[in-house]
């Protein structure tokens, strides 16, 4: 180990996590104070908001301990990530999609501590694609830029085109995705194909993920239900559209899912040359049904369409993992650890399609039907555009030399960044 | 492997799941609609279901774990199989319990979710006494027939002897239970008393089923709570009864799971001849004070009553896992892999037996008492009856070569359904 | 092993347990009766309450799971103890602290509980300070010692100097791990120090303690809610004032553990020689922003401040791993297993201090601040000696060879307790 150990953190990770966690003191200090609303029940929020919560920092960060030798990385950089980049959303959030108030501050509530957790869930996405390749330094800067860019297009279609947060935040797996792709792309290092029998699962780290994977699949209709604008808990006062629209996500994303897992196994048996069920696709596409729905749950009134865009997600989510992975790896040198194009990526555009395709199909004016298609597809180019942009820009910052990322043979491996104790020898 | 490897699931398992779906599809297009109610507080209800949701899917799931190489199939299948049990239900509850509206129509609202993932819970005790030894096609049919068994027995003893749904979803545990002991009874198949040293635990699969475990243990008083008629939800235009009952069944439950705990305790190790605690064995017992109370807790007011019979229940399970398992598979040639008639049928019995006791007590006039032991009796008579032969002929159906069964020595092995990266040879 | 093999816990166990769970039984059947409460939404109450539920059954039992060979013990025991302190803690609640009805009853509701579970919440960090060194019987004993301590300090305060309930349960973490620590100081056994290779967590375990420690983390802002007096149930009736202390507790408690988390992986790898980081340390500094926070949380109105204070603990609790924990089992003779000095004792008292600067630069009045101080300081003065005192009291209890404490050699070992398959022979 001594001599080609790999590169110490010793300075970097320190002085950048003190400085952000100072950088963020200062600002919450000066620009954010809580607000107090007499008029919305804070109770019911709270439930859902613990929802929310277990799916970022549970659900995210052991969906990545698959790998078997990089568990205490996958979790505890997605904690690290996450525990971040929630403070980073909730400052950019403040700063570029509220409106200050009379004393010149940001005043947050549950609500936006939920909306800085679906901005971290978005960068989460975005480093499954990097997964194991890099190291913590770099998993922060990433999780900075692509938050700011998450934010920052959503600020731009606001400003642009005045389309409002609320349309926009859905589109959080499809930004995550794409800008990880793009992120891992540029990253990407020649010889690294072959090598990496590190980069798979075993009896036990699959359990793991198994788990964080249940934790996502259960607590997902909390995470589409508070996408809605018309949120849960403000049911006293609302009409029986905003009720109707809350019970219809929670039971589209509830059938979409169970559909998904269906036709998951099916899937995976299906594509595989000896008729056994891969488990690390299995737990992608089940649930890419609440990737998709998500994406489409406005339009969806019935649960039927919701049970078919399930399963027709996890048909694409299944294919995409057994060809087009693999595919992407040879052909273009991507890499993608978590397969989040697979998992995020084109069901988010599955249900973006699906969303525009119902939305058509009930509009009887042409020139309404025209205009709203316009709508739809310059905020997924926007969306698209950014992502890949941006994300190619981060993977050109994270590639400086400067960061110090693991050699090739420390990939995907915890004996990198973790004391083991069985290692530790007296100095 | 190569030749002598378990039979494939390749035309099977991706034929029943798609053709599954698509009937499932269809059905819900032709005859579910989301009922909008306006009155019922839809937030309260959601919090208890999702506590039901993480039961069935996490706790149930990873409760079969233990087995030190079945986990992927413990938690994969239990997942299918409660996704697919959930659909059935939602639409069997609807054509034979429930009424169609004016336009031929089934409504369906989170309640019509959590009766649907009671009878899944009951598919899945079911599934536990063959866990291992059958393939995922017949925990699928297994599981469909079990809901259906169950449902048409609540449909019976509503049609021929007006007794109410809401008085017979509790007999959900001993349902399952003697419907899965039956099952597995018809399947035992000779030769595989000795030889499954695969049907152990080892140190880390006996965490991920204490995980399960503790998930059934801390959301069950939310599992029984929705059992009771009284909605918890529709709170505020309860009557003082109604709030009573509640937070009865809730403390209940909770105590008779901590007297079940710590008399599990004690009983696991005096019964073992080293004096030491069998773990898998504990984690059962600290669960049947659950399933006790939930069959006496409409006759239960005070907490001392659900304390003795949690520990009874705890009781009667640990001396069950000792002393009848091993005897019902010796000298009954009937195989209950994870317990299930000490973990649910019999203090399910107990809490159906409290109940009438309590009942009778506290009844004066001794031709109503008659009258309700009549009823009682009746009601456990036909759900037994039902459960006993309908788990038989099910048996019959699975045993059915076309099924493809794994062979002996697969039993019990996740490398006969689970792709493996270090079996995998290039085709 | 035959002859070796560590004491039984045949005659002791069994007979505590069902002694213990006969007496419980005995004392609800004579003085508790479950309260009736109209007024307050139980609904509410359930969902905090089922949080705190998940953080002292799941949390902390599995926090302890990271010993590589005590995973059954650590989860299994936490359970079994946190069973009963809940319910002796109930029972003294009920007869030191509550007032008797005029039916000579104690009436209990879901905050009895939820008081009860704070006390056994106490006596499971009481317990990380001994983990792995004694048997099952001693743990059970120590947590009926350390609840009556914990109860009978806070009966102390309020009868000698009138302190409310609601001001002093909040000391529970000092409590717990300054009693933990005197206990384990009275046991210590020389020729412990080198040879234990066991006390060492490996990369599944390490996972595993990941998932409590999550849990902890998730869930804290609830458990830091119930410690206010003013109950975020009563939401209905209360007064602006209320929210706002509610509010401020939940996303305190979040921004002091999110800087907490920052903060422990930067500390955790300055203080290492080679930059790596320490899962242990790491876990159980996230934590220490909850604890110090939760102490000082009345007094804390602005986020800035609980991100500062969260990163302080961190700071404190990361440097009194690395330096004070060996220099104590060195100098001092006092092994603390899962570190609950650094963990829980060092963070509250930081807690407490900054409570007390706050309320200290709050205050214009020199006599009111005087007055403050010494209040302050006295309580928590007697809960630092009475811990001390009736640990060490405690400890010498334990440390009777009645009790048959497993030896040196079978310290940290689940196989001292627990059967295994591959050694059971045949009888």
């Amino acid at each position: 180990m001594a001599p080609r150990s790999a590169p110490s953190l010793r300075p970097l990770l320190p002085v950048l996590a003190f400085l952000l966690q100072t950088v963020f003191i200062g600002l919450f200090a000066f620009f954010i104070e809580i607000r107090w609303t007499e008029e919305t029940s804070q109770v019911n929020t709270y439930a859902v908001f613990q929802d929310v919560h277990v799916v970022v920092f549970l659900g995210f960060g052991f969906l990545t301990t698959f790998l078997v030798r990089y568990g205490f990385s996958g979790s505890g950089f997605s904690l690290l990530v996450a525990a971040m980049a929630v403070q980073w959303a909730t400052l950019l959030n403040g700063f570029l999609l509220s409106t200050w108030n009379s004393r010149k501050k940001i005043a947050v509530d549950l609500d936006s501590l939920v909306d800085a957790e679906l901005c971290a869930a978005s960068s989460l996405i975005a480093m499954g694609a990097v997964l194991g390749k890099v190291n913590p330094v770099q998993y922060m800067l990433m999780a900075l830029l692509e938050v700011t860019s998450f934010v920052v297009s959503q600020w731009l279609l606001q400003t642009l085109i005045r389309i409002q947060v609320m349309n926009t935040i859905m589109y959080l797996h499809i930004f995550g995705a794409f800008f990880g792709i793009m992120t891992s792309w540029v990253l990407y290092r020649k010889g690294t194909e072959q090598q990496h029998e590190k980069e798979k699962s075993d009896h036990k780290t699959g359990l793991f993920s198994m788990l964080g994977t249940l934790f996502l699949w259960m607590f997902w209709p909390s995470c589409n239900l508070v996408l809605l604008s018309s949120k849960w808990w403000t049911l006293k006062n609302a009409r029986r559209r905003e009720i109707e629209s809350n019970l219809s996500a929670v039971y589209g994303t509830y059938l979409a899912l169970a559909a998904s897992s269906i036709t998951a196994f099916g899937m995976s048996v299906l594509t595989s040359p000896r008729g056994k069920i891969n488990l690390v696709h299995m737990q992608s596409s089940i649930l890419a049904g609440g990737v998709a729905f998500g994406g489409a749950m406005t339009a969806v009134h019935v649960p039927w369409i919701a049970m078919t865009l399930g399963s027709l997600a996890a048909v694409l989510s299944a294919v995409g993992f057994r060809y087009l992975k693999p595919h992407m790896q040879l052909a273009f040198e991507c890499h993608d650890t978590c397969g989040v194009l697979n998992a995020h990526g084109m069901p988010g555009i599955l249900g973006w399609f699906a969303c525009l395709l119902l939305q058509l199909i009930d509009t009887e004016d042409n020139i309404i039907a025209i205009r709203l298609a316009c709508y739809h597809i310059s905020i997924l180019f926007i969306m698209l555009a950014m992502s890949l942009v941006l994300g190619a820009i981060t993977g050109f910052i994270l590639k400086w030399n400067f960061w110090r990322a693991p050699q090739n043979r420390k990939c995907f491996d915890d004996q990198a960044f973790w004391e083991f104790p069985h290692l530790a020898t007296r100095k």
